[in-house]
Parts: C-alpha cells; sequence; structure tokens
C-alpha cells in the first residue's frame, strides 16, 4: 500500500513528550485519545481505536480499524484494540504502573471530554474503574493548550491552504457577475478548491458547528442571524442548512462577503475578502475602511505577550469610535463576542481574541482576524486574514490582494 | 427575513406525540434534544439550544442562537436560553409536573446521549439533578427507532437527492478519462452536485465517523482500507484524509467505483455504480455480476417483516456460493459487517441489515444496500441503491442505470 506517514516520527514523539511534561504539572497519570484528530496529532494516524499516553513512558494506540493501515501511518506502537468489553483489563497490563502501581491513590486518567460522546464516555468510565482508575477528567484544555503552538511542517500547510484559497478565489471571481446565485457561485469556488487538494471537509471542535467552505452572502441574504458562532450567517438553503450560500441572485451595488476555507493535509486557512458589483453605498464603503483599520491596528498589537483580550477590547473601541458598535461581528443579539480565533487541524482553535480570553500571544500561534459589520436587510462587509505570531511583528499567511474588490 | 418553516406545523406535532407515545411506554418523564439533527427533527430548527419535551404537553425549544430565527423556523414554543447555570431552574419552573410533581421518584429524562459530549452531559447532569431529575438516560434508541419510518415530504426529498446525484453523475462522466485524478474527477462530481442543491455536507451521526461525497476510487486505490465503517475505503489525501480520493491518476482495464450521496433539504441518498475504461479482468466482472445478483435477491426479501439480519445473511451465503466470502464488503481484518443501512437526515441511520439487527422491515423505512467485493491491489466492484420499503416490493429511489458502466 502506498501510504506514508504524514508526520515524522520525531515530531510525534516530541509532542508526547510535552503532552507529558503538562500531564505531570497537573498530576494525570494518564491521558486517553478518542477523537480523529486528537489521535491524529499524537500518533500521525486517525484510524479507528483509543491512543493511551501514560505520564511517564510509551504510549499505545489501540486499534480496531485498519490495523493495517495504522501500523503504517503512527509514528506510536499500535496493538489491535480486540473485544471492547476487555479495553480496561488490556491497558491495566500494558500500563501498570499507571493502573495499579500506587497504593495511595487511584489512577487520575484525563480525556478529550469536550468531544467524546457522553455513552462512551460511561461505557469507558465503567471499563477504567474497574482497572482501578477514578473518574475520567476532561484533558481537553491540555490539548488545545499544546496544538495553539504550531510547527514549521504545520505553518508550511497553512501556507499551502492560503495559495490554494488565493488562486481559487481568482479563478472564481470570473463567473462573479450579477443574476448568479450565491451557490452557483460557491459551487465554482468549491470546485477550484476541490482540484487544488481541499480534502472536502472543514473539521470545527464544537458541538453542532459546521461549516462547508465558508460563507459567501450578499446584500440582505447575508444579514439573516444564523447559530453559528461568527459574525456572519446567511440565508443558507433551509432550516437544515440554515447558513452561507442561498439561491438568492447576486445583485448590483450591494455587500458580497466572500469568506473561504480550505482544508489542506488537514490544516485550514481561513480568509474573507468583500467585493461589490458597481459601488457600495456611502455607509457600507466606510465600515468596510473601518474593518481594514481594525485588522491593521490588531497587526500592530499581535505580538508576543499582548494578551488576547485586549485585542478584542481595542477593536470593541475602534467600532465604537466609528459609531458602529450595533454592528460590530453580528448586529443586535446575535452579535458574535469574538474578534479572531485560532486555526489549525480544526477552524475553532485556541487562542480566541475575545473577552475572557487574557492568555498572552505566542510565537508560533495561527490565528484568523475578521473584523466584519453587519447591517440587516443590506449585508455584511469586513476582511478577515490568518497570522501566524512570531517574536516580531505577525505574518499574514493569507496574501489575496486587500481592499475592496470593484466588478464593473 | 425570507424566512420559511421547512415542515409543517402539524408534522411536528405528529412527531412530538409519537415521542411522547414511546416516552410514557419506557417510563420515560421528559426528553432534552440538544444535537442539531434531533431539534430539527422534532422542532424544525436545528437553532442553537436545548429543547425540552415532558411525556405530556406542550415541548419548549430554548435558544441560544439565533432566537430571531428560531422563531420563524420552529413549530414548538421558543423560549430565550439565558444563562447555562439556571437552564435547570428554569426548566423546573418551565416543567412542575416533570420535575417536582411526584413524591414517589426522581424525573427520570432522557437524552441523546450517543451524540451530545461528555462535558455538556456533566454540565447539564449537575443542573438537571438539581432540579430533581435523576441521572440522564440515554434516548438515542427512541429517536433512531422514529427516524426509520420516513413520512410522504421526507421521501419527496431522497427523490429529489436521487434526481440530482444521476444528473450529475451523467455531466460527470463526459470528464471520466485516462489520467485524470480521482481528485480531479470528484471536484466535478462534486460541482454538478453543489450547483443543484447538495448543502455541502453529509452528515453522520457515529463519533469520528465523516465522508465528503462519497468514495469515488479506482484501482488499487480503492482497496486500501480506512477506518470508515464502509465496504470501501480508499487511498485518500494522506493521513488527515484516509479515505475515498487520493492523487491517483485512473487507468484503463481498473474498476472506477462511484459511489456518490448528497445532501438536499437535509436528506442524503447514496448509490454507487462501477465504471471501467476499456475491459474488467474476468475475476472483477464476475464480481459484479455477483454484486447486482445479490441486490436482486435483496429487493425479493426487502418486504415487510423481513428480519434485517436475515437479509445480512442472505447476501453471506450469496458471496459464499460465489466463492467470494473473503471479498466481501471489503477483504480480511478490514471487512465490514452490514449489507445495507438506513439513510435520512444522517447517512447512518437506522435499521441496518447486519448481523444482530433482528427487527423486522416495516413500510417507511429507507435504507441503502451495497453488495461491493474488494480485491487488494485490484480494486473494489459493486452496486448500492437505495430503496423504499412499501406494503409490497420494495422501491428504488436511485434509478441511474444498472450494469458496469464501460468507457471507450
Amino acid at each position: 500500500m502506498d501510504i506514508k506517514k504524514d508526520i515524522a516520527e520525531e515530531v510525534v514523539k516530541d509532542r508526547i513528550h510535552k503532552l507529558q511534561e503538562s500531564m505531570r504539572a497537573a498530576n494525570v497519570d494518564g491521558f486517553l485519545l478518542t477523537q480523529n484528530i486528537d489521535l491524529y496529532y499524537y500518533t500521525g494516524s486517525m484510524q479507528n481505536g483509543y491512543a493511551f499516553i501514560p505520564s511517564h513512558g510509551e504510549p499505545v494506540f489501540f486499534v480496531k480499524r485498519s490495523l493495517e493501515r495504522a501500523r503504517l501511518e503512527s509514528g506510536v506502537a499500535v496493538k489491535e484494540l480486540g473485544a471492547f468489553r476487555m479495553f480496561g483489563e488490556s491497558l491495566a497490563k500494558q500500563f501498570p504502573l499507571v493502573f495499579t502501581g500506587r497504593a495511595d491513590r487511584k489512577a487520575v486518567i484525563a480525556a478529550d471530554l469536550d468531544v467524546m460522546p457522553a455513552l462512551t464516555y460511561l461505557k469507558l468510565s465503567e471499563l477504567l474503574q474497574a482497572a482501578g482508575a477514578g473518574s475520567l477528567i476532561d484533558g481537553s484544555a491540555i490539548i488545545r493548550r499544546q496544538r495553539m503552538i504550531k510547527s514549521p511542517f504545520e505553518i508550511s500547510r497553512f501556507e499551502a491552504a492560503a495559495a490554494v484559497v488565493d488562486e481559487s478565489l481568482r479563478e472564481a471571481l470570473n463567473y462573479l457577475k450579477p443574476g448568479v446565485t450565491e451557490l452557483e457561485w460557491m459551487a465554482h469556488v468549491e470546485f477550484e478548491l476541490r482540484k487544488r487538494g481541499h480534502i472536502g471537509l472543514m473539521r470545527m471542535r464544537g458541538y453542532n458547528q459546521e461549516i462547508a467552505t465558508g460563507m459567501f452572502i450578499a446584500g440582505s441574504a447575508a444579514a439573516v442571524p444564523t447559530y453559528f458562532d461568527g459574525p456572519a450567517g446567511g440565508l443558507g438553503l433551509g432550516a437544515t442548512s440554515p447558513q452561507s450560500v442561498s439561491r438568492r441572485a447576486i445583485e448590483r451595488n450591494e455587500p458580497i462577503l466572500m469568506d473561504i476555507g480550505c482544508c489542506i493535509d488537514g490544516y485550514v486557512i481561513d480568509q474573507t475578502r468583500t467585493a461589490v458589483i458597481g459601488e457600495l453605498p456611502e455607509k457600507l464603503s466606510h465600515a468596510y475602511a473601518v474593518s481594514e483599520a481594525i485588522i491593521r491596528e490588531a497587526e500592530q498589537g499581535m505580538v508576543e505577550g499582548s494578551i488576547c483580550s485586549n485585542l478584542y477590547g481595542r477593536a470593541l473601541e475602534q467600532a465604537g469610535e466609528a459609531g458602529l458598535s450595533a454592528h460590530f461581528m453580528g448586529y443586535g443579539a446575535d452579535q458574535a463576542r469574538f474578534l479572531g480565533h485560532g486555526i489549525g487541524l480544526e477552524i475553532d482553535e485556541w487562542p480566541v481574541l475575545a473577552k475572557g480570553f487574557d492568555v498572552p500571544l505566542e510565537a508560533g500561534m495561527v490565528i484568523a482576524v475578521e473584523p466584519k459589520f453587519t447591517f440587516p436587510c443590506e449585508g455584511v462587509v469586513g476582511i478577515e486574514n490568518s497570522y501566524l505570531i512570531t517574536d516580531g511583528r505577525p505574518r499574514a499567511l493569507t496574501f489575496t490582494r486587500e481592499g475592496l474588490i470593484k466588478l464593473p
């Protein structure tokens, strides 16, 4: 089989060592990984199974299917999972120091409880407790914190994805004409993205959150609020797809929001540009200019040590100074409360530039910054770039020409 | 806002009544729905929130976002969710008979624990127990059983999706030539599907299961096993997309498996055809003929009252009679253990034509039947149709011409 390791074994080992350091600092004896993306990040494979990482020593990826493929992809030892009901015993046997090695207390096992289904949690808890562990605790914050800092390989994947978005957008702009529906135009964009290697999925960690390849929304349809936790919604294709593209035809002189992402080798990029066929009303071009001013200011502020919540706070101030507070990141009750979000294997990674997210920026973080303004019945304008935080100025990973895109 | 109800209010009411009957039969006092698709099925809206259905009386959809949109979409009463920590109290106040109305026992509350994340479960459990409930129990089987039986409206959506797949496949066949990569050809298929209203997502209920729009896989790349719980895998685009299309170019005289789905108005269809540019080796054309013989036999057997596991058993027998047991539904350790699966708002609905699934077929069920044969290093051949179970013969919803598609 023509299957290679995506991630070098040394990289997997390094990630495991860092996880083990965090586990020891948190008095966690073992970590049980169950979700696709978590498995991939720490083993190099997302075959079906569970990976167990002890706080000291070598991890094991217990695989149900495909064992053969996991052996080719994984940078850690792979064993057959076997019967699920025996999994607690297998763990206790494989990791005696974790499960039965101490007399003073039960083993503290963390897991990705933010994504693991409750039924899986209940079944695994029973097995692990029978094997000598205490209640499973949530370790997702440990994972999400570690994943904030990207490696050079990961950054190269964002760069590849940014190039795909730029080329695809340029190709698809040839089809952006009055009368074309949002759906039709998005089909062109997605065709271009897919040909260039988009995996066809955009992964989100949040429960119930989903997105195809972005939001391509124009005029009044763009300003319709949705359940999606983002600054722009969209009329969508009915109650089963209540966001993003609709069958509404694009008209002249209305804002066209092109929030486009794609996933190359697992890594998602996020970029927004605003276009118009003709001219935008003065109020909307002004708001667009404010969104560019906010992103320029964010670029100044996104240096190591800056506090995420302060960057959001400064953007709120700028929106207020421009008289646009009520329109910033959605309108009224449906405003999203952030300026930007981490991206990576998932679109909703850490850090978040939001109130309450009081952590300092560090070199290696990758953040999509997306100041946008919503005007009910008129549309949404704004801009979004994805940035790498460095030890100096942030480096933009997205590079499509900025400014309002005016089509004749 | 141009938002209409997808589901008529009477349909929502009828679904709620049926759910309440099942709840009373299972001694469940209240049902808490949390997942997008579950919310949509019982309220008509998948805005962000929780729906609570008492075993008697009117349900309430508690919405966080977008409240405005939920009010337009929902067929049940909508209230603002408010602060999450107060949700238990809101429920107890809104549903006093459920939570505090009886002295003899605590309220039995069911929820969709097969999909709800463990952390959400732990937080909700705490709130509900403080409000007078016992431990949350899993009610997913009740939902999945009810959803097996489709309404005329739902069936019309499958029909629309089947037409989109047929048209898209026909258009895309024009691009199927030696040297085209699996990825490139799939991009054409998806372009055609999307233009015709595919929502851009295919929803699966199973943890960690995901799929773009199907499996388009040829020759040796098709036979690579994957974590995906299906009969065909695919080399994919690397360890972060370890299934379906790869960058391998299609060659003459190898089997090309075209397993294509799409989602129209929330409903997914599933159809597979096998093609070849040139001629298939005799062994593979024979296996293809056996897959057609199996689906013909399944059509005879899929009548009301037939037991799902027996239909799978009969297919296993036929594969054995043809000397193809080791190749049926995957190869060796990676064989999938089913013949077909329910489809609907999710691709992995009930019933499943599999061992242990000993329920009788009923009119209104919709099932994708997909006998396939995998030959390592050579490829996968097979056929798949989606059927509606009726009070007579099953009615095929997919209608693309059968038989091996031979291209010059």
